[in-house]
């Protein structure tokens, strides 16, 4: 597919969100009505504002002229229809786990924070599915869930809320096996500009009957509707997990083996790459001692047997290229101290500078151009100087490049922001994308139309007829 | 979730499509554009012109003023544009074998003929992904694919075009292992309704940058443009296949087995449900000795020793619920034999009746509600005295209840859709879906609002924005 977009150059300017010193005149209005209607469960303390204008990332806070605490859709809407009313901009915020500034607030407005939308309102253990309310996180339905045999297995890494996770179409290292939300998300419940309430799909695992509006208010960040309820694909826990550790001389022996995995048909759960530089990192911010060498992670699902086979039949793979030091387990507390690297990795990689914050990156490319990307964006760091760890799920072909930064030093910064922009770029060209999984926000909308050209004049006409006020969470995914 | 809208009764009125004699006036001008542009690649020859404005169905045909046979991406895009300029609708046409009357002109314009986009435009066996013209049929494309040990595992039956399974969401039988056409179309290639191109996706396996257009226009039927290439994820040919077949007391003893065989996380490739009538239909057509009871038909994937196992762990589940003459087999010729009245059901159905005409519904409910949803179906047609042999895919949920009428007898036609329409109606009642795979067309647009509700006005929002004249497709999935 020729995509001539790619090769044009970039919009250079980043956005630089305002941080209003306190509730603007023109949002008094909107605070008193919904004062009215939410008693104290409306904010204006600095404290609460600044904690929901930021989020995880390294991007600047911008935070809302108020914070709204309602309890259930209809309180939703009704906030909704105030702001609308007065044209005030709308950001929803869920745990602030994100990592591209989705809920600055960049022209101010009422935050909704939905974490008092907390019902889990059924589970249907026959069908396979439930409904949450937004503001559930993954991790609690996944204690609620606990006794039935079943889970949730989108998995982040942060606790995030489910309406979060759908709003922002997030996977995270089991998507391999067990798909993102895109394919975990069966019907939502949603609050649009105006303050109609709109119910999506239904519980019939397929349909046919119109636009699939469940899939395109996945990953809308907030930006076409306010998500209030999703209702969710769950899965059986499996009989047995099995966890392999393996280093490579190189990272593409470990790519490689990775490829062949997938191709073999092995239905792996987890596969992750840490490169060398993040194993060192990994080594001194947990005291281990991992060979310092690129290294897989692997997690195998299903009957006592078939973790057993599938564990020996990647490790057969891994020492056909060269994979040293291989080893599995069973056992819950051997496989946690196989993995602990793997979960430590964010940190420890920050951690490699004191005061450093993470720039964090998130291609995904097709498999078979995977080691091509990262062999060409680690000779690209090694050029910059930057301190850049990386951690991919390579199962999908995504990985992420944190690059280690000094917020304050605007050199470094821009050197980072270039870097950035190369590995998009890179990526694009090799019919990847910017975002595998952490979404657009404020961060990457400038990188929106290298990628879709004209989808972007769609996306743009859709975002029209929904949002003619441009009130939804304005700047993020589309420029305002 | 409460769907007050589904008590809502429904508009009685069934669309009478015109069928125009000749080209009407107001094409002719549009005709003469394109034959400048396509010289003889334009018919508006009658019998052309009436065997595009029918597919397989039992609704009226409508044929479209001309057919147009364009050979790219580009050619459509003229045609498109040339429609635009002179305000003359468009129907796309892939092979005609759908079955909700999607093809007929109800308001006349032009066909766009897609079976001259027919080129595989790259396989990649590394990424399990290709790229194709929409008028590539999928057996076409499994026979393209047959050295590279992958195949396109979605079969809805007829040999349609892959433009225009994704055009309609389409699925079949296999389903429930790999999906529908929702899970197995990554991008795409669209002409828009001002002769605009888009892509859509990447091939990237996952991506969270922006709206998701892929899914957006997979389903939408033609209506917000022309699909004209697709990206689609490929599976391995599993290394060995076994089949079954086990006739049940009854159809809840069936679904049980259903339900407990999914349940236990055993990967059946297709499971599909015959109920009496239209076993005893298939012993009829094909001269066979099938029990005439209901009966389940099975397929399972994987390793040689996995499909053995997969088929003795079903055998167990069956014997539970009463299951008998319980047999599977791995021989291609044996497993021919064990499926042949599935294969044969259709027309089976339609021979019961001489000059028969099958009405097929196809709604789709939560597994959990599926034997309630059958036998009160199967007890409404007893009441009735209709002739209507059932079959379904029901590891998803998903049953077509063809009623065998006479296309000539009006009273039996009304009697017919009333029955149809309260099987809809206690699908939704159940939070089901009126259409789990055929697609709306217009044969079922009248029953859109009662299944999404304030979801049709989005729809329509976004029609508006996309196709603001109201040329693409008119009159399908939504009202003109």
């Amino acid at each position: 597919m020729p995509r001539g977009e790619k090769e044009r150059p970039m919009p250079a300017e980043v956005v630089q969100p305002t941080l209003s010193a306190g509730v603007r005149p023109e949002a008094e209005a909107v605070v008193a009505d919904l004062r009215a209607a939410l008693g104290d469960r409306i904010s204006t303390a600095a404290a609460v504002r600044a904690q929901h204008g930021r989020d995880e990332s390294y991007h600047a806070v911008a935070a809302p002229d108020a914070v709204a605490f309602p309890r259930s859709t209809e309180e939703v809407a009704a906030v909704v229809r105030a702001c609308a009313a007065h044209r005030v901009p709308i950001v929803p915020f869920g745990t602030g786990t994100a990592l591209e500034g989705g809920v600055a607030a960049l022209g101010g407005g009422v935050c909704i924070d939905l974490s008092g939308l907390d019902r889990i309102v059924r589970v249907s253990a026959e069908d396979l599915d439930c409904t949450v309310e937004a503001g559930v996180t993954r991790k609690r339905l996944n204690e609620h869930l606990r006794d039935t045999g079943l889970f949730f297995p989108v998995d982040p890494g942060a606790d995030a809320s489910l309406g979060g996770m759908a709003a922002t179409r997030a996977s995270g290292t089991n998507a391999v096996r067990y798909g993102t939300m895109r394919e975990n998300v069966l019907g939502l419940t949603a609050v649009l500009a105006d303050g109609r309430v709109v119910r999506t799909g239904t519980r019939a695992r397929k349909s046919a009957a119109g636009y699939d509006l469940t899939r395109l208010l996945v990953g809308s960040e907030g930006t076409l509707g306010v998500i209030t309820e999703v209702t969710l694909r769950l899965h059986g826990i499996p009989e047995a997990v099995s966890a392999a550790v393996c280093a490579f001389p190189g990272i593409r022996a470990a790519v490689d083996t990775v490829i062949l995995t997938i191709q073999s048909g092995i239905p792996v759960a987890r596969i992750e790459l840490l490169d060398e530089v993040q194993m060192a990192a990994c080594n001194r911010f947990s005291k281990l001692d991992y060979p310092e060498a690129p290294t897989l992670f692997f997690e195998f699902h299903g009957s006592a047997a078939a973790v057993v086979e599938q564990a020996e039949q990647v490790g057969t793979i891994a020492a056909g290229y060269g994979g040293t030091a291989f080893q599995w387990a069973t056992r819950p507390e051997e496989r946690s101290r196989l993995w602990q690297a793997r979960h430590d990795a964010y940190y420890a990689g920050i951690a490699l500078r004191p005061d450093g914050r993470g720039m964090t990156t998130d291609v995904c490319v097709p498999i078979s151009r995977l080691a091509d990307c990262i062999d060409d964006t680690r000779a690209d760091v090694a050029e910059t100087g930057l301190l850049a760890p990386m951690v991919g799920h390579v199962g999908d072909g995504n990985f992420h490049l944190v690059i280690v930064v000094d917020p304050n030093d605007a050199d470094e910064l821009a050197r980072a922001e270039a870097l950035h922009e190369r590995l998009v770029l890179r990526a694009l060209a090799m019919d990847g994308t910017c975002t595998g999984e952490h979404g657009v926000g404020y961060g990457k909308v400038r990188f929106l139309e290298a990628e879709h050209g004209e989808g972007v004049a769609v996306m743009r006409a859709i975002k029209q007829a929904l949002d003619p006020l441009g009130l939804m969470n304005p700047g993020k995914v589309l420029r305002a």
